[in-house]
């Protein structure tokens, strides 16, 4: 791991180094996604067939043999065991609790005039959710991705979910059958991002696809974007934590790997103004790393993304957090409530000694899909308001047309626009 | 105008035909874009000072000279006329009323163990508006894109204009004072959009970019985005009228005219069940259209883009509305309050008789930055919301985390990621 000190004369320089991420797009995944996706506009069904053949393994005559029925749903929930059974169904309804929270009703207000103003809010009607499937298996997407969707009142949510050479996951389909999945199909890639867009025979047409996968699938989505709404493409993920030097190093130490383990470019960086502490936490991965089954893993992206920063204060460190805008934030302090108000951006804040990021990545309550790669400076985690949309409401009464009319015609006339002015105009004279 | 009837056994495949619309990207336009962005991020103001040479013919040494300070804005608002600016203020007043309903807070609550969850919502701390410039000039733009972001709590607004050969409209100039922009530069083009992106010696660098532009500027919004936040990129506005036949034909001919009069590729549609009305609508635009200044757009655009469809009833009309997503739905009804639960889609709705789309552009309150092209099934006008951002908050009690920490377990396991187990296993064990 790097080590780094706020004061150090180049470390603005050596802080930019460590956090830039440059996704550049693959011109041959670019390329070769579009024709993909112009494959499945153009034939539907049987270009997702050939796709699923090709990529999956997957030899069936119809699309309609890719969808997987309730029934075998509820046979996933018997398949598991008791405990996972249980977690999955806490997890689930501790998710649900906190996203109502965030349910939002349309409103209205009359002015001076009587004009009613105001916005009728709607839940999309039909929503794709993206699962990655093959060696690695998130249930915990399932519930993060369906379970907003669901409180918004999106009337079908239509999951994909590849499972090459036929293996899909218990939990996976667990999840989908406790969150509420209303239609399942074993189709992945950029042809199951097509399918959903565009919509095939038997594939529905979606508003809006959400949820994580590969280059290709990320690409695909961004292909269709506009056609369909689709959630962030995010970057690998990341933490910060600042530690006042009081907790356990070992705890400390582990939420460093809890984030290192998901890939090689996972980013875990440490800030304290405590340098011993630096060192104990250091001394921890030491004697921790070989005990963990992903010790490789964590050792790769610690080596090359992991930051222990030594800074003058815990101000110094929020200010420092501030210009990450981290995907998560752990205040591993003893007055967290303190320094809330001074977080400018993140994803998610972790308060206290005893909230470590898997409490939030799987059972808390909030979303675990959040915004990387500084986007906290800009975008919000995902949330039930991703699934509800706007229509902005104006109903004049005749008085207040009367009000209105003579602004807008001067305003529309300063900008050439006779029919806006003319338009309005007809509104003043009521005997017409 | 085409006409069109819903019974017509084509009717589905006519409805697609005709609100198709493929905005394909130009190769050559995002090559050139690419190379201006490079440009900008390597050689900041430099760069900047060469395109505004090479585009808008202004020879400056210094980007700060292309910084409009307050006293010139100032000095606008006393350039224009007492109407202009009596309209512009008042409008001003109406949009700001309205946006503040929108403007959410933080919220949290503790969960049966003592865990707060919640979230932190905090304005967006930089944002750049872009405002066209040119031939045309739209100070509705101005306060509608810069009132919301400072009402959501915007630190500093910052709006480029481009100024062709040093022109500058004094009713934007005027907008951006009454609005409250923070700094305004007289910049445009792909390359204003780089430098609001990356920042350079002069342009400070924002969060997000709002704004409508040409297709140089909106291929840099979709080449930046990432790096920064962009609002919707929108295709040609569009109208659509449901008529119960009880209207002025004339006040409906003209609101088909508003529309139509922006551009060639602007769309209007009427529907109604009444078919000699829609007759009379038609005889109303021949005997106006040659009364109109931009009778040859609007001729264009109703011959390209325009539509009647004659509709079995009322419902039928609302069926077809929501298959479409308008940008603009205007009821023109008796009782619009009775359809309203009905309408699935739209940017706005505009209600009753009394309420042409003219005074929402303008005026009412509500944004006029609305989803285009069908993107109304998933997105949402400009609003407050696009200016504040969300940060989870959770904030676990010891014995909050010994509940959580089990779920976590299991479900972490489950997923193969072992360092998040024992990140949460660490907690149950309150004596560390």
């Amino acid at each position: 791991m790097k080590w780094l000190r706020s004061t150090d004369t180049d470390f603005a320089d050596s802080l930019r180094a460590l956090t830039a991420w440059n996704e550049t797009e693959d011109p041959a995944v670019v390329s070769s996604v579009d024709a993909i996706v112009r494959d499945v506009i153009a034939r539907g069904d049987a270009a997702v067939l050939d796709y699923s053949h090709r990529f999956d393994g997957l030899s069936v005559a119809s699309v309609s043999q890719l969808e997987v029925h309730q029934p075998r749903l509820q046979a996933a929930l018997g398949a598991i065991s008791a405990p996972q059974r249980e977690a999955l169904e806490q997890a689930s309804t501790r998710i649900r609790d906190y996203h109502e929270h965030q349910l939002q009703d349309s409103w209205s207000y009359r002015d001076a005039h009587g004009n009613r103003l105001g916005q009728q809010l709607t839940p999309l009607q039909r929503v794709g959710v993206y699962v990655p499937g093959g060696k690695a298996s998130y249930p915990s997407s399932v519930l993060m991705n369906v379970i907003p969707a669901k409180v918004a009142g999106v009337e079908e949510i239509v999951m994909v979910v590849p499972a090459p050479t036929g293996n899909i996951n218990d939990m996976v389909l667990a999840a989908a059958a406790i969150a509420g999945a209303d239609r399942v199909f074993t189709v992945g890639g950029a042809h199951a991002v097509a399918a959903l867009a565009y919509g095939t025979e038997t594939i529905p047409r979606v508003d809006k696809i959400v949820g994580p996968g590969n280059i290709y699938v990320a690409t695909a989505k961004r292909r269709v974007f506009g056609q369909v709404g689709i959630d962030m493409v995010a970057g690998p993920s990341e933490i910060l934590i600042i530690s006042d030097g009081d907790s356990n190093p070992d705890w400390i130490a582990m939420d460093l790997f809890s984030q290192a383990e998901h890939d090689e470019n996972a980013q875990s960086i440490l800030l304290s103004p405590d340098r011993e502490f630096l060192s104990a936490v250091s001394a921890s991965i030491d004697r921790l790393l070989p005990t963990m089954e992903r010790a490789e893993i964590i050792t790769a992206s610690l080596e090359r993304r992991g930051a222990m920063i030594e800074t003058v204060d815990l101000a110094d460190a929020v200010n420092i957090s501030n210009r990450i805008a981290p995907e998560h934030l752990e205040l591993a302090v003893a007055e967290p409530e303190q320094w809330l108000p001074e977080i400018r951006h993140a994803g998610a804040i972790f308060m206290g000694r005893y909230t470590p990021e898997a409490l939030g990545d799987y059972c808390a309550g909030p979303n675990h899909v959040l915004p990387t790669a500084g986007t906290a400076r800009f975008s919000s985690p995902l949330g039930v308001y991703d699934f509800q949309k706007r229509s902005s409401i104006i109903h004049c009464s005749p008085e207040g047309a009367q009000a209105l009319a003579p602004l807008a015609s001067t305003l529309a006339r300063g900008e050439s626009l006779e029919a806006h002015a003319r338009s309005a105009e007809y509104r003043i004279d009521t005997d017409s």
